[in-house]
């Protein structure tokens, strides 16, 4: 940055006592408070002079890092044409929540949201031979989403900076290699802003073994829930979370028939009227008189799937189901896919299936449940009877939880009928089994088997192995080393400027203001003289002078204000390094110094306060700097 | 900028031999095929990591100057609020040029064409007292403007990123000192990027004492029309140029009416059918026979002007004329305007009216030939036969070469009827007399009464004291020293980066390619290793170690490439200084050393290279960033 020294009086700080009514979380309030930011709109915050110096210090940070693994920026355009996004599709997926604009010539415009398009179709235009990649492109740029409720200022704007990167290779290998570096960027980079992340990565046996690692910090109004064994430090978003089945390994049939030795025949029971889980739960009851558990009972669910990549040939119903070939140009032959499947999912009754794992595990575009008629349709009675035992009519997936199930409950295909006394492997073979339970606090944690807690976290920054979503709906084509046509595989990588800024508030803060990290602070120093007059006006302007040509960033407050007004304002800024310059001290030649955040101060000599000012400030950016 | 030594293989420079069929001008040709800048859409570009560190650079030396001058670098939002707009009056005013889009919520957002409103829309809130003013701010930010024809690349594109500056002022002397400043910064800031600018003065008498400075470069597409003198440095865009009259100042009423001494009395003349000024020559002819020249006749031309602030009580025909006070809460008891009044202009016969001159003599918001209902209504004649003999229905105002017409034709208020022997002074006297014409290429220069010529030029930047518009419709105010509310007068303050980058390329080019000043390079110094291999390979990652080392950028060409490649994406590419290293040099230990542009290469010994490429730069650099 260009200034490093400025009088606070020809700045613009409007600081303020009072709290806007809407700001109910720590860094609205104290950017508010302190000046950085004001809002325009709903959603749309302008950055003031001193808020803009620490976001342009996280975008430098992000850059740095991006330029050291060689990742190349460039800057698309911010309105983006809507044929672009026609072509992915994603002009009608993204919904409303895209801005969109129609200029006077009815042109379609889309306010950019993300940019894989953009920047997919440069790299096609261009893309020739497989010596060009890997290519890792990337923007620090303004987007926009149309969050309809935004609230906690910058942390969930309407307009945000995003730095957004994308990386083209020949294979996975390549992919993976850049990914592996961009995690280890993304560490860095978080570490340079003073913020502790919880690098949270999806589990990549659930997904299908294609990547994707989020870095959250913890947040009482994060809008994801995630999943961290006390034991060790595995961390999962509920969304995407695996967990220990309570045994080491899925019994085989064998073994789960064995286990069902002593169970009775299962048996056809008459539950009318019963509604809910609970409700036959406590109609059924137990031998000893107590109401069924949930846990006993084999909830089955039927969930539709759309563009379905497993092979079905040989599930259950499945033989005659549609199957296309997606992107038929393509050198690799393009993709079979089935545009639409249905499956059972069987679980235990107190469990929630995950879709993502669903989804992950079909290998599917997107699950979600069946409609009404088509239950009734595949399972052949109302909706709320399906069960496992005889359901032929389409593939039956039994999470891990029901293969140690040898006398459940489950519905029975028709209507105020149920069954009892039900034995996994014994009355019922699955077609696959997997886990697909929503993980919950308190279950097991898949790599050590530690109990798992929940945290409230936001997302600051995703890296994420796309794999070939836009290569192959876009077209995109290089030359191999044998001639022959390929589509690359891609990946993706953002982080959120202004959610960064804040969380860095989040997390260094007190009652009296923020507390920053020297790497991002607006400037280092603030220099207040108790009255800047005299002989301490003539200390105050030295110092600053000094710290200005050791390369430090001052202000000095050379407002006609009272010491206790400026005080406050240098607490509320949090400023890292404070200095007092009074008379009293001056008669020994000595300053103030203290850390904000720090209880104590110190006075040191005046003539060496530069000095060590600039050897502290130094310090503690090479720590942060620091692999 | 972070990186300083790279590799050619690992940057992406997708130079091209042909030539887009749209790139009619040099910039729009060298960014193409330099690989700086890609198309998205119709005036929608994309920049390259090559292009991006220039603009990025041209980005740097406008906010240092900016900083340099005391304004303050904050970040409003791209997509703002249309309530904004609507407050100012420029929701509807701006019209089709302005991209606007709806939310789901049916909110209305504007992708900022500039930044006025959403400026003052913040210092409106934050100011209170005049001990807060002078307050400058700015932002370099994106921008989005709908041209219907979008061309020349970057020079003309829809979507830009400007620096746009704000001030706000106690008082004209202040406003003009921070105008002052902010010339001198513009000029600066143009001679750090190498731009030959002409900076254009708008007439202060002719437009009302309110000041305006556009900074121009010469282009052969430039889309405003400048006057300048042969003599002196006077240059003006023709929209608002002044000109001297054929005589050092008007006559008055006394003496025009002894210029007519001889003149016979006027009379009325049968015109039928004759619809032009040149059939009316040619039906009237002169004595000698030859047709009459339209300079000897005076054309009256009768104008609507809206939101006129001159007072026209004792003006003919104004009597009654309605007239409103504007924002009459302001402490300063607000304006007084006429939301429509009519005039009748009198002009030389072989000029035209420049309306711009013509609302700031009257003080319109805006000024267009009346609609022929109200000249039949105020001329009682047809359309095309107004005349300033006999017309009192309107004020008349006279241009200063009418002054000396001591025997002119003019319309007689009567359809097929003109006067002959019209003597200004004599027969009709002015309300009011004034510079209106449209200056051409062949008038006077009002400066020194050299004579003016024509050039095309583009806009790069533009001052303007932009007074209480914005401060009065939006209401800003503050309290002055003795407690009483005030409203701040204003200045608007912009430069186009795209367009100041392109301006550069149009200015220092040849056939080859782009030759960058050093100050705005995408880096300094490209080496060519005739072969990277062996010892060339060592001397040549020395070389560049020893440059980055130094602080120099450095582009290595590490391509297997023949030579001929590469020392012509040298030359396109334009980086400043080329250093080839080959076999034969190394023998003697010596490297050629070019600078772009021009002819002659130099050997110069491996070892002391970098120090004198080091030097040349540095001097390149020092000499640009003097005062």
């Amino acid at each position: 940055m260009y200034i490093i020294a400025m009088n606070y009086s020809g700045f613009f700080i409007p600081t303020l006592r009072e709290v806007p009514a809407d700001a109910v979380i720590a860094s609205h309030r104290l950017m508010f408070r302190s000046g950085m930011i004001r809002k325009l709109a709903n959603g749309l915050f302008a950055y003031l002079p001193l808020g803009l110096r620490s976001f342009r210090k996280v975008e430098q940070i992000v850059r740095e890092e991006m330029d050291a693994i060689g990742a190349l920026e460039m800057k698309p355009t911010v309105v983006q044409p809507g044929e672009l996004w026609k072509e992915s599709g994603r002009w009608e997926v993204l919904g409303e929540g895209m801005l969109r604009a129609k200029n006077r010539l009815d042109n379609d415009f889309v306010i950019s949201p993300t940019a894989e398009e953009a920047f997919t179709a440069i790299v096609r235009d261009e893309l020739s031979s497989y010596k060009q990649l890997p290519l890792v492109l990337y923007q620090i740029n303004t987007k926009f989403r149309d969050e309809i409720r935004p609230r906690y200022g910058v942390m969930r704007g309407r307009e945000f900076v995003m730095k957004d990167a994308y990386s083209w290779h020949c294979d996975d290998e390549s992919l993976d290699k850049t990914y592996q570096a961009m995690g280890r960027a993304y560490r860095k980079i978080f570490k340079r802003c003073g913020l502790s992340v919880i690098p949270v990565k999806a589990d990549s046996g659930a997904m299908g073994g294609s990547g994707s690692e989020e870095f959250m910090v913890e947040s009482e109004i994060g809008d994801n829930t995630l999943l961290l064994c006390k034991k060790c430090d595995y961390a999962a978003n509920v969304e995407k979370a695996g967990c220990k089945p309570d045994f080491t390994a899925p019994p085989s049939i064998e073994e789960a028939k064995l286990s069902a030795a002593n169970t009775p025949p299962y048996e056809k029971i008459d539950t009318p009227n019963v509604k809910t889980i609970e409700e036959l739960g406590a109609f059924l009851k137990n031998n000893d008189g107590s109401p069924m558990s949930s846990k006993q009972f084999i909830k089955t669910l039927i969930y539709r799937a759309v563009n379905v990549e497993l092979d079905l040939s040989s599930a259950p119903g499945c033989k005659d189901l549609e199957r296309k070939n997606f992107a038929p140009d393509s050198a690799k032959g393009g993709v079979e896919m089935y545009p639409q499947a249905f499956f059972a999912v069987a679980i235990r009754g107190d469990l929630d299936v995950n879709e993502a794992k669903l989804a992950a595990l079909v290998k599917a575009g997107e699950v979600a449940l069946a409609p009404d008629a088509d239950v009734v349709r595949l399972t052949n009675a109302p909706v709320g009877f399906a069960g496992p035992v005889g359901l032929a009519a389409l593939p039956v997936i039994v999470d891990h939880t029901v293969t140690s199930m040898n006398d459940a409950v489950t519905g029975a295909l028709a209507k105020d009928l149920h069954y009892r006394h039900v034995a996994y492997g014994r009355d019922f073979t699955p077609w696959m089994t997997g886990d697909l339970r929503t993980v919950k606090a308190g279950d097991l944690c898949p790599a050590c088997g530690g109990t798992l807690y929940e945290k409230k976290g936001n997302e600051l920054g995703h890296i994420f192995k796309l794999g070939y979503k836009y290569t192959r709906s876009m077209n995109v084509h290089y030359l191999d080393e044998n001639g022959k046509s390929q589509t690359p595989t891609m990946g993706s990588y953002g982080i959120g400027v202004d959610r960064a800024l804040a969380s860095v508030i989040e997390e260094h803060h007190d009652e009296a203001g923020i507390i920053w990290p020297v790497s991002v602070a607006p400037c280092h120093v603030i220099i207040v003289p108790i009255k800047y007059d005299g002989e301490v006006k003539t200390a105050a302007d030295r110092l600053a002078a000094d710290l200005e040509n050791a390369g430090i960033e001052v202000l000095l407050d050379d407002r006609n204000e009272r010491p206790g007004v400026k005080f406050n304002d240098a607490d509320l800024t949090g400023i890292p390094w404070r200095v007092v310059i009074g008379d009293k001290g001056l008669a020994q030649s000595q300053v103030e110094i203290k850390r904000r955040g720090e209880k104590e101060s110190r006075m040191t000599p005046l003539d060496t306060a530069a000095k060590e000012l600039q050897q502290k400030i130094n310090e503690e950016l090479g720590m942060r700097n620091e692999e």
